[in-house]
């Protein structure tokens, strides 16, 4: 059953025009020319504490494969929080805490998410965000959005075909020029 | 030569899944049942005298067919601003202020708008937006996101095919739940 603590929370940070990655998976992008005033500017030990407030991770085949090509770089940008990875086919992870699933989405966050987990959030990518709004399994959705055009990539939205009407919770600009969205995923 | 006052701005109302229009063309998801309360919210008064400040609106044909459309409903949303509608084929303006463009854009914006206009608005649609970008004529651009996945409908960014840095200039959120977020473009 639902806890009233329990929240599945959709995350992307995406360039103005909605990319979420370039084609060649260069990163460089994520750092901003701003100095925007009005920002926040978080200290490493806030985002850390933050990220502490996120219980499990779940993500998109191919989502999972950049992270792991990025991780070779830049490290593994999930810690030991539990991983799980939604996939078709067949696939062995490459960390202990990393769990391959290829069930029935639904059962995935009622039977076993919702009884152990507070914050759940899931990182993409765009079908797998798609699939969580048609089911209704989302709660809220954060999107960071970083001051660039990219022009070309791999978009975070793709054509849900379905309308999702949103709360908007939360609005929080950084110096970095980044301007995070919170939205609540408003239940019919 | 264009003076430091002239300011050509793209400014667009999207969906978080960045949609500018509905596939029939119904704007009921321009209302919203958001109450921020950390928001803004503007008198008709108030959004009177910000829209007095826009000079000349420029907008692609069939932005402009679509205007005419809803213009029947709900009036014409340009008032009697000069507005110039950039169009390969040959059309007539349903207005006197209307005008039908169909040269070479730098030219329109360094030798008609910089010499007599200091607030010219592009309003859409996504090729004439791509077009501005690419030349480089645009000097900011404002981003409405109103609280609502569409899911389906007419993108106001098509793939641009080339990076613009931004930097971010000004975040307000209102109480519909609308977050307005005004970037400059950064010039090279």
């Amino acid at each position: 059953m639902a806890t009233d603590s329990f929240t599945l929370t959709i995350h992307m940070v995406s360039s103005l025009d909605g990319y979420i990655a370039k084609r060649d998976n260069s990163i460089a992008w994520f750092e901003t020319s701003c100095n925007y005033e009005k920002g926040i500017a978080l200290t490493d030990e806030e985002t850390a504490a933050f990220l502490t407030s996120i219980d499990c991770y779940i993500m998109g085949a191919r989502t999972y494969e950049l992270a792991v090509e990025l991780s070779k770089s830049y490290g593994w940008a999930y810690g030991d929080k539990p991983t799980i990875v939604l996939s078709n086919k067949p696939g062995t992870a490459h960390l202990p805490n990393v769990e391959m699933y290829s069930g029935d989405l639904t059962k995935l966050v009622n039977e076993r998410l919702k009884p152990i987990y507070k914050s759940v959030w899931l990182v993409g990518g765009a079908s797998v965000v798609s699939d969580f709004i048609r089911l209704k399994l989302a709660d809220e959705v954060r999107v960071s959005i970083l001051p660039i055009i990219l022009g070309d990539g791999i978009p975070f939205f793709n054509h849900i075909d379905q309308e999702q009407i949103l709360l908007l919770k939360d609005v929080t600009p950084h110096k970095t020029g980044m301007v995070e969205l919170c939205y609540e995923m408003k239940k019919d």
